[in-house]
């Protein structure tokens, strides 16, 4: 798998040729090349975008010559090679936001609690974040989790749970979704539904579509808000798994992706592509169920057209969501603390949540 | 000018080598090719998106085969030209909406007054519409400016003015300021400004945006709410223009277009690219200011970047402003009113504006 700008705490996996989903939608008939909407876009010479920072311009410069990695099969090295990435993430975070955390285990799972050293704020103290770390399920416990956890945290001044939920290729769907059940069951012990939202990046984000999905079959109430970044309760398809790819150095796919409408990933193998809880875009009574719903990713991510149509989706059925795209960003960019598109989305995020998730109980009540 | 999939009714020119506001805004140094964050797309055969409808796909597989219509100079035959393609959209919108409109003066402005057969509804008894129709600035009056009314009027219920603004190259900026603010201000005399909304697309939408900020400077309210759709309060840029080409059968624009941040057209020539008033994104205070605004594009849409931008511009500075783009579609694709993301299209706006214009008096006293 080359993961040019996949960054590693978050990448979703975008397998291509030996995806066994991937192959079962192939479409021969549909790829002939024949097609008249088929494109054939001649090799472009495309200045990084003028929209966004000259930070993020000299990042992408230099992202975009690192050697791809490839990992194949071997899962542990992918691990201890993005173990080390997230470190490093991690150390760039911790220097910009102050924040203590802790492990803990809540509903049997282990997780990381973080708390700005600020203090929560009062508006938040009877709030609480679910964060869902990425890493193409395979890998982003720990360094990862806390590098999506720690500025949310710190910029919202309000407590982020992060769950270490189980990975593929060991487990497989739907362990994510009922490991993030327990926790959110565990916090509704403490706090009423609408106060607690949940986020998450590329896997994360779709893990957190599919729990809001998972809770309305599993007699749990719909969290106050949430947040679907770089990835949503759909599969990957649209214009950006071509463009995405191509725009940020890495192999645009083979024309058969265009058929791809599932999540060419271990976690996801074998699962039925009209399984709502699986794919919560595939069925509109679902969706019409969620609560308000923050979409943001970079312009080149191969999720950005994933993202677009969940929006529409959900405006379709009356749910109130915000979609943001920053262009010429990257996929899982906001990794990267110092960018000024990362401090604007941690501001989105923040801002998103404390709109949207209930309010808090007066002063004079508040105990928990 | 190649105008594949500018749609004729309401393309932005996207003038590319001839344009001398482009040829001022070159930086050689910045395109040298060794700029490390510079991509080298390869050739790509690129399935149209599968998150499209079917009629979209076999629009856009007969939309980029055929021949570029290329004008050159010769303004009359251009408007010829898509005076003929406006009419053949006109008769698909009458067969589908069912509207009357009458040919009248504003404030000594010719408008075309659209109003629903069935009927304003009682929300919409004290709301109107203003319409800026685009057609990069050169052409698009009458039918093309029908060709956006009507939909809108018919599925929102609502009276719609749409204005016959003066063109150029005859006339420059600030012709359509001055003139949808001629409008606007006659339609203050009935209506609440918060019970007005003014819309339009490509080089309408850039118009909508800089009559919001024109207001602010002569005098006139903040209206209710707007919308730019295929072009906004920004220069063209990002990787749209790029990409937007090259999807579409066009031809990607050289490097140096990345370096553009005005809008290259020969109705904004020679104004000065910090002038809020032409373009209102450069100036926070004057965006600050906006009333909530609806940006909507095509994925494919030259534009998307400047809209997806400016969304983050407008959110920056706390305005409320609504996002949503169409994978897969291109530059003011819902002047095709058969496909199913036209419906979706018009849809949203119906529906932003009934959210946001001001609320209509009581029923009883209700009486313009």
């Amino acid at each position: 798998m080359p993961t040019r700008f996949l960054s590693a705490a978050l990448a979703a996996a975008l397998v291509t040729a030996t995806s066994p989903v991937l192959a079962q939608s192939q479409a021969p008939d549909a790829v002939t090349g024949t097609e008249l909407s088929t494109a054939h876009l001649p090799a472009i010479v495309m200045p990084y975008s003028n929209f966004a920072s000259p930070e993020a311009r000299a990042l992408a410069g230099r992202l975009m010559h690192e050697p791809p990695f490839v990992f194949g099969d071997d899962v542990a090295r992918a691990r201890a090679h993005y173990g080390r990435y997230n470190d490093d993430r991690l150390a760039e975070v911790r220097a910009l936001y102050a924040t203590r955390d802790e492990r803990q285990t809540l509903g049997g799972v282990p997780v990381d609690v973080v708390l700005p050293t600020q203090g929560v704020s009062e508006r938040n103290a009877d709030r609480v974040l679910i964060n869902v770390h990425g890493g193409a399920w395979m890998w982003g416990s720990g360094s990862g989790a806390l590098v999506e956890a720690i500025p949310i945290a710190a910029v919202g001044r309000i407590k982020v749970v992060a769950i270490d939920y189980r990975l593929a290729p060991e487990h497989r769907y739907p362990a994510a979704s009922e490991d993030v059940a327990a926790v959110y069951r565990e916090l509704l012990k403490t706090y009423r539904p609408e106060n607690i939202g949940l986020y998450g990046c590329s896997a994360g984000g779709v893990v957190v579509a599919q729990a809001t999905a998972w809770f309305q079959t599993h007699n749990l109430p719909v969290p106050g808000a949430i947040g679907t970044f770089c990835g949503t309760g759909s599969g990957y398809g649209g214009d950006s798994v071509f463009l995405g790819q191509a725009t940020t150095g890495g192999t645009a796919p083979p024309p058969a992706a265009a058929e791809r409408i599932g999540i060419p990933n271990p976690y996801m193998e074998g699962v039925p592509l009209d399984n709502p809880e699986a794919y919560p875009a595939t069925d509109d009574a679902v969706i019409a169920r969620f609560p308000p719903t923050l979409l943001l990713a970079g312009g080149r991510d191969f999720a950005a057209s994933t993202l677009t149509t969940m929006h529409r989706r959900l405006a379709a059925v009356g749910v109130k969501s915000d979609l943001y795209l920053f262009d010429g960003l990257w996929h899982a960019f906001f990794v990267w603390p110092d960018l000024p598109e990362s401090k604007e989305a941690y501001g989105l995020i923040a801002r998103f949540f404390d709109l949207n998730l209930g309010a808090a109980r007066p002063a004079s009540v508040s105990g928990s």
